[in-house]
């Protein structure tokens, strides 16, 4: 992977930070962040400034560029590509080391007196501008809203933002209609004196009206907003995708049910004046719910006596604890899942032999044999199909220059998944074809330690997911090992492959207690860069749990896997396992063969059946 | 235990709510916080203000009266204790529980409109100040700082504030003079181009000066301030106290050794009106620290731009990281206070079947006992002495209404500590000395699994203690059990048996992290309402760990226990240990018979050593 080359560009940025044609004053430093107007995690071309001036393509990361430098923050799971994609123009910040500076205490130390630092308040939330803000002025400078994006200023072949083919989602998949969820989200407004809500996030919206499209790839999200009123629904969307007779029916544009269910449709960027007039009109009293996630642009809109900035919506909430016909359709989608993976990893067995299987040719098998499963829609984020030392590339992506073969010798890591119309998959297995070495399957030992750990927990209700976090690495921590990512994340119904609010890690405090109903990502690893990279991830279900005794009638939770791919036994030293961590292994196994089985035996998928069968063989302790 | 009476009480302070001698508008509600001007946790007797107006005397909550209601809020801790404390007049808020409104939400939801709520504003943190205002403000309501103290006005014999003799330790108990400590502080303030620091936590101004007094019971501190220049240090505190000429002497106020280490004495009183004089001289770049739990009418001296508020001072920092002579000192004090109470264990042993042993007894006892230790000073905190189902209320108090005998048929849970000039300890263990029922031992053993989890811990350097707290409870809630308190709290050294900035605890993710040096309690529980509580603490020093890895060199941690007094035996239901636990248990009683005994031995005491070896033996698994 060579980096960007970052001179040119550095220079017309530069240039562009002291053009009056876009400021009034000279700005001494410009922020460029990930996301789009929407915060989304995953963007559209159009959005992917950060990656157009840096080069560093990973999903999280924000890069500042002032006078006379320029840098780059992001997590541990970047530090190795982040390093490689960027050129030296660029200083690489590692975000959770001690050493490394906050973006505000960077800038505080390097900028002239009084300085002004620029952001596009369209793609900066209100609440991180709220918090860079305060410590620039109380550092003397200040932060100024730059309407004109400068990365577009100097960026020529800049794509256009999608407009793609709406999907429409019956009942069978999403068990609630859009009426339904509108008339819920008005009760929990209505609770709490709520007028209006400002939605922003694209999931959000997604899910609210059951419908769905593919402006952002592997996010099967589109482009809009919303404004929910008690007895007002205005939606802003590109007005071509409503002539498709099918939006148009479903959400009953023609002939509303019920006037306080009627549709008012505006164009995409009318959002900003449309709210300004809704703002205008509001009575003394009246409260309107954001999001503090929604752009800094759009928050500032609503005064702030009518403003009421909630950290996750309750459209987020009732979005993230499925309800049980989107269970049913997530757990069709990961038993489909889980025959494509076991039709490849029986595949594989056959093929790395031959020297002629790569990283890339995996992940297009993968997606090929996913495609041939019903509603299949596409991938829910690009395949990690890695060898080796590529492994400890914690978000690798293969390349043609990176793409290594497969071979006998080393250990391999794929996390993928899918987007079918019934659910969302996210699944990661290592494994090896030949003989892993005694420190490999010691290794991934005990991250299976870890992930069972997670798995198999029992909890109270209103236990939050960082609370679990530690279950996940304390045979790690016990040898002097950890990793640097969190253990879990929010999984949505075929929707976003990460979503709030809950999940599991060190990282947050702010998270939602789990509840029945949500579902979450259980993904310990280890790493060792240049070396090899282990996880094993499963998507797992909040399920309530039978315990021996109930304290204070609070009730307990536990998990249940969703994924049902087997772990690879040879890269087990089973010596190290507790009899309670064999049992889990073998029922893991068990209900793999039966579930499994019985779809490859229905499709008759025979060579993935035998594979499955021999790879779930009970071991003894 | 008779609930306080307080109807009278509430009329008198809601006339002074009214009562423009104080105030210049009514107020419509009144909080009283726990604190004194300091915020200690625990306070003198001049200072038990909320206890005063509603009776409730545990060491956290907070009460507020508004014309209509007056309701307390305190933690899981004291529920049982509250409820039975206060009349019918009060409302117990309880924290934690899902249904329990916070303080601002059940203000805003029962004050009419634009009310004014009054507080002292030397009793209430400048963070606390400003998110009730904040809350009070965004309902169309104020927070207003009412300068005399409502409830000292209907006080008629509020006890004089306390002046006790000062006590100055050496290098021997402290490990560094208090100019060295002076001079460490002036290289951090300098570090962050910090010109003064305003010291107001009344443990942090002991450990500097290496002064300790007894103006507040178990805490051995002294009300006092101090503010430190880059080349000056004023200190406020009662002038009669300087006097001493031990003291004098100590803090060279005759003759300094250097300039810049001359102490300026000022009374008391005198920290407003000063730090006002400070405040006016500083240059326009000049900043002052001040901690964010100082007194929000001291914050509000230093104007803004000056001002920087942190969350934990350097002085917190430095205390909390105990160098070698405070960890051998430490050590020392566990050792005495383990000798005095296996002396109690064996006394009470041959004592409980003549049916004549109180709690109250054994509290006394377990007093005589460590007063005949070498520099006893007192105790650390109220002992814990409770049978049966006192031993529910988790901060109970043996008072002579509620008194329990100690007899062979039920649970005893002894918490106690003390003060030596060497250390602060702080142990509990619950014993039966009859049979104990199946369900009592399964219960002490998941809770000694989950004291065991934590104290044998291995985890990086820079992990917060929040993070191991789930380590503590995994046991309790595999069987649907818990306990609503923190599993540890820092330990001070000669000072508060709870200081900051570390802990173990689900309830906070501000902690500072896990550094070698550090000393915290490792204290799970479980607790059945009317029928026992069960609880086992040990005191223990952070230490570097060996692993047999190092990822990216960080270094792991582990804890050594300081507290050596042994875990009955007869509690515990061996079946359900780990062999790794067994081990545990069995190094553990090794240790405390190797070092316990030499000790008994060397002070001669038969009965004691004969009942430690007793109580040591190994179990075999």
């Amino acid at each position: 992977m060579s980096p960007k080359i970052t001179v040119e560009l550095l220079r017309q940025l530069r240039q562009a930070m002291k053009n009056s044609k876009y400021i009034t004053e000279p700005i001494q430093a410009y922020i460029i962040p990930s996301g789009d107007a929407h915060q989304s995690e995953y963007i559209a071309p159009c959005d992917c400034r950060r990656e157009f001036i840096c080069g560093f393509n990973g999903s999280a990361g924000t890069a500042i560029v002032t006078e006379q430098h320029a840098a780059l923050w992001t997590d541990g799971r970047y530090f190795l590509q982040a390093s490689q994609q960027m050129d030296n123009n660029w200083t690489l910040m590692k975000m959770g080391l001690k050493e490394t500076p906050s973006q505000e205490d960077w800038l505080v130390s390097i900028l002239p007196e009084n300085s002004k630092v620029g952001v596009d308040p369209w793609i900066i939330a209100a609440d991180q501008w709220k918090n860079m803000s305060k410590a620039l002025s109380s550092a003397g400078h200040s932060l100024v809203a730059v309407q004109d994006n400068l990365i577009d200023t100097i960026w020529e072949d800049r794509p256009a933002p999608p407009s793609t083919k709406l999907i429409t989602l019956g009942l069978k998949y999403t068990g609630l209609t859009w009426q339904d969820k509108v008339t819920a989200l008005r009760g929990k407004m209505a609770e709490r004196k709520i007028s209006w809500f400002v939605v922003t996030a694209l999931d959000e919206i997604a899910w609210l009206f059951n419908l769905r499209g593919s402006d952002i790839e592997y996010n099967p999200v589109f482009f809009a907003y919303a404004i929910i009123g008690i007895s007002n629904i205005k939606l802003f969307v590109d007005s071509k995708r409503l002539l498709d007779p099918a939006v148009q029916e479903h959400l009953e544009l023609d002939s509303p049910s019920k006037p306080e269910l009627t549709i008012q449709c505006f164009p995409y960027e009318s959002v900003y004046t449309e709210l300004q007039a809704v703002c205008a009109a509001l009575a003394p009293k009246e409260k309107m719910w954001i999001c503090d996630k929604a752009s800094c642009a759009l928050t500032q809109v609503i005064p702030k006596s009518h403003r009421s900035v909630i950290p996750y919506t309750p459209l987020c909430l009732a979005k993230a604890v499925k309800n049980p016909t989107e269970i049913q359709a997530m757990k069709m989608a990961h038993i489909k899942d889980a025959v494509a993976l076991c039709e490849l990893f029986a595949w594989l067995e056959k093929e790395i032999p031959k020297g002629t299987v790569t990283e890339i040719s995996v992940a297009d098998k993968a997606e090929e044999l996913r495609s041939q499963q019903r509603d299949f829609v596409g991938l829910s984020f690009p395949t990690i199909s890695s060898v080796g030392p590529n492994g400890a590339i914690i978000h690798y992506r293969p390349l043609p220059e990176t793409n290594r073969t497969l071979s006998l010798n080393e250990v391999y890591l794929i996390d993928s998944g899918a987007q079918y119309l019934d659910g969302t998959t996210d699944v990661t297995r290592t494994v090896h074809f030949g003989t892993p070495t005694d420190y490999e399957k010691e290794c991934f030992t005990y991250v299976l330690k870890g992930h069972i750990a997670v798995s198999a927990a029992v909890f109270p209700n209103g236990t939050k997911g960082h609370l679990l976090d530690s279950f996940a690495r304390a045979a790690l921590w016990d040898s002097g090992l950890d990793y640097l990512h969190g253990t879990g994340h929010g999984v949505g119904c075929f929707l976003n492959v990460h979503e709030g609010p809950c999940g599991i890690s060190y990282k947050t405090f702010a998270d939602e207690p789990l509840e029945a109903g949500m579902i979450v990502s259980d993904e310990p690893g280890y790493y060792e860069d240049g070396s090899f990279g282990i996880r094993i991830e499963n998507v797992v279900l909040v399920i309530p749990a039978k315990t021996k005794y109930n304290y204070r009638n609070r009730g307990s939770l536990t998990f249940e896997p969703l994924t049902l791919v087997p772990i690879q036994l040879k890269m087990i030293n089973t010596d190290l396992l507790t009899q309670k961590e064999h049992d889990w292994v073998n029922d893991y196994h068990k209900k793999c063969r039966e579930t499994i089985g019985a779809e490859l035996e229905r499709q008759g998928r025979k060579e993935a059946l035998d594979w499955l069968i021999r790879e779930t063989q009970p071991i003894i302790h």
